[in-house]
């Protein structure tokens, strides 16, 4: 089974939500300790909270890498632990590299016994830095998502610069339907995904046609200000084919010791906005 | 004294040889396990061959992720070994990302108490993925260096559109030097650099001319065919401000038992055809 295609049915069963697991030791709420186990038990906690609504978690690596080789260690049983309780799981890793370097990230995390489903990557080498990432996707049914336009203020800088009659970000989601078309699943779906921030919906909204083919992965609802109407225009006509991150708003839903409950109901409640979204 | 000002003694002291750190299991010479201690004595037996030679050594992140956590913590060992042997470290990383993710990014590896000098970024995500690493390499007297033009074959897709009057790789060239500007040592050159490749001569002169006060990291000499007469222009016209990164060319200059004294000959040829470039 395609990437795409356990993402779909993973979504069908579940909600589009993506649940951004950045552990922040400075944010970490009541009760649990600033140290790489407390970042252990407070990612297993949200997993647990938000395992029934959400169908993907989006460990951020920096905040783990942080804390060096025992936050990685931490990190990799954060995915394990997402892994086994049926979460997709997507490394936030925005890695990059060529040829045989390349190879080496995506033997990384794309490898058949990682419990990782897919990673982000960003784009700046061009095919010789996404290539070798889609070989390994491809052949161990996991997934990546390249950053096309993200939600951040200052992503105009690069990626709206006028490029014939385009914008560079539209030309590079042209390359990425590109790259993705060739690796469809059932679903019509492919494994090489789109990053596309909420908070730039008019852009979304043609981004969905260049890349007809593409999941996208949309960061920037909730605490970046995207709404459910922001990232509407991300998905499939009928409702697919898209996940919607929101870390902050769902993990320090509560500093205090109902954190847990607080992700649950955050999660629950941005599971409800996107479903009206569609119904709307 | 900022990262410029010590780089630029660093390389009076010994030369532009920048020996990247790239060890791919499968490529370790006879006699050296194909593990994370066999990593981590290969490369301890290249810093120790090159440490006279080279002013820098540059880490390749990937080949150590790919161990996990055991493999970070060789990468922390072998980082450490080199800033104790006078070495200025370059972690090859390629990081990326915006807001409090990218601000830990910068603390997990420009921090005050890391041996690590430098961190190479990708520049995707514009000004708001650059700084965060900035402030931090300013204050902790440490430095960046950005993708602009890097040496792969496919770095045209992205990097060479025509924006305006320019190419992609022109306009972000002219944003690091902006980038840089009020980050100046007393050598004229900033904290944050450029990653330029050695594989394209004609644009590297051209980018010398756009970025006057940038440190130049140059890849792509030896086995990706940059030769010393083409990074040349990368230089100030003093003949400082570059360093010229070679990996394999040194590194797995002899699958042997000889392999030490194959790295310091190799870094050493390397060394001489430098410098010879200027003095013709």
């Amino acid at each position: 089974m395609t990437f795409a295609d356990t993402l779909q049915d993973r979504i069908a069963k579940t909600s589009p939500v993506c649940v951004g697991l950045d552990p922040a030791l400075d944010k970490l709420p009541e009760g649990i300790d600033r140290s790489a186990s407390g970042i252990l038990e407070f990612c297993k906690g949200i997993i647990d909270a938000t395992k029934d609504i959400a169908s993907c978690v989006k460990p951020q690596m920096a905040y783990f890498e942080v804390l060096r080789a025992e936050g990685m260690n931490v990190f990799w049983d954060v995915c394990e632990y997402a892994h086994q309780q049926g979460l997709i799981v997507i490394a936030d890793g925005k890695r990059n590299d060529i040829g045989s370097t390349c190879e080496a990230y995506a033997d990384a995390y794309l490898s058949s016994d990682s419990p990782i489903d897919a990673l982000t990557v960003s784009p700046y080498l061009g095919s010789d830095g996404i290539t070798p990432f889609i070989d390994r996707a491809v052949k161990h049914e996991k997934g990546i998502f390249v950053l096309v336009k993200t939600s951040n203020l200052s992503s105009g800088e690069l990626q709206d610069l006028p490029t014939g009659d385009e914008a560079v970000h539209e030309h590079m989601a042209q390359l990425v339907e590109s790259w993705g078309r060739n690796h469809i699943g059932k679903n019509q779906l492919s494994c090489i995904g789109a990053v596309v921030g909420a908070t730039y919906p008019e852009e979304m909204k043609y981004l969905r046609t260049l890349m007809p083919h593409i999941p996208f992965l949309i960061p920037g609802y909730g605490a970046q200000g995207g709404t459910a109407k922001d990232v509407a225009h991300g998905f499939l006509p009928d409702g697919t084919g898209a996940i919607v991150n929101a870390s902050r708003s769902i993990i320090f839903a509560s500093s205090k010791k109902d954190w847990k409950e607080a992700a649950t109901k955050a999660a629950s409640t941005m599971a409800k906005e996107l479903q009206e979204a569609f119904t709307k």
